[in-house]
């Protein structure tokens, strides 16, 4: 297991990073995402932009999404959300609505992010529930793994 | 009809209030969206996100998912976006990324909207498609209606 060893206490980053690797394997950006509560994974999925004809699929949205099914609420209390890639704004905001208590992501986005960059979304007055955030655990992966999959697609 | 003379030119904006009411009638915030292609709505929602346990399904989200599903495409090319309230940042990212043609929005949303306020998505270097923006038009019916609803609530 490659990822043992570079995350070796975050079995939830890597769950997430499996989604993003099942998400290339489909053609969709690999990007993945769990959401966890009480210590379990209680919903998981990549992007599913192309599969599903939804620019709102992300993986965040589309784990959001099931877990609020699951939870039979659209405020998923007490839970944490994994992602191996910084939300844009869309997912940013989604996250803020769901009441995630904490955010981790893997790499930061520079290009699409809208925690670290852009609108910055958790220090606008116009969010009114900000997550605690941790990032950079499992970074280096995450970010391979969208290098390779841009360049086997421009290639 | 009390929105013929407001909305003298804009059946769209009309059918984008008709969501909202409805909306506002099964207890969700009345918001309404309609989406218009070859002039012809193609996708019309109100907000859904208590029906729906989805946070992520406010008005515009979840027509950009009806009209996704019927073009069968996450692109949603030549298509417009006829909204009662200034979308949220949410909203104006899922906006972009399904390549919305021109944005219309009735009231402006200074306390959760992300066009004009808070990060405004679409003047960030992270934004990589931005839409033809109008607004203001069936504004004082669509903030009214908001008004009501939540002095109602309070009430």
């Amino acid at each position: 297991m490659i990822l043992s060893s570079q995350f070796p206490d975050t079995s939830f980053i890597e769950a997430a990073f499996a989604e993003a690797v099942a998400a290339g394997e489909r053609g969709e950006v690999p990007i993945g995402a769990v959401i966890v509560k009480e210590g379990q994974i209680i919903a998981r999925s990549g992007n599913r932009t192309i599969t599903d004809h939804d620019p709102s699929a992300h993986a965040e949205i589309a784990a959001i999404r099931q877990a609020g099914a699951i939870l039979q609420s659209q405020r998923l209390v007490d839970c944490d959300l994994y992602v191996t890639l910084e939300p844009c704004a869309m997912c940013a905001a989604a996250i803020s609505f769901a009441r995630i208590r904490r955010l981790h992501f893997a790499a930061s986005d520079p290009k699409g992010g809208g925690v670290l960059h852009g609108g910055k979304f958790y220090e606008q007055p116009t969010c009114h529930w900000k997550p605690q955030v941790n990032h950079g655990e499992g970074s280096e992966a995450s970010a391979k793994l969208l290098q390779d999959f841009f360049r086997a697609r421009r290639g």
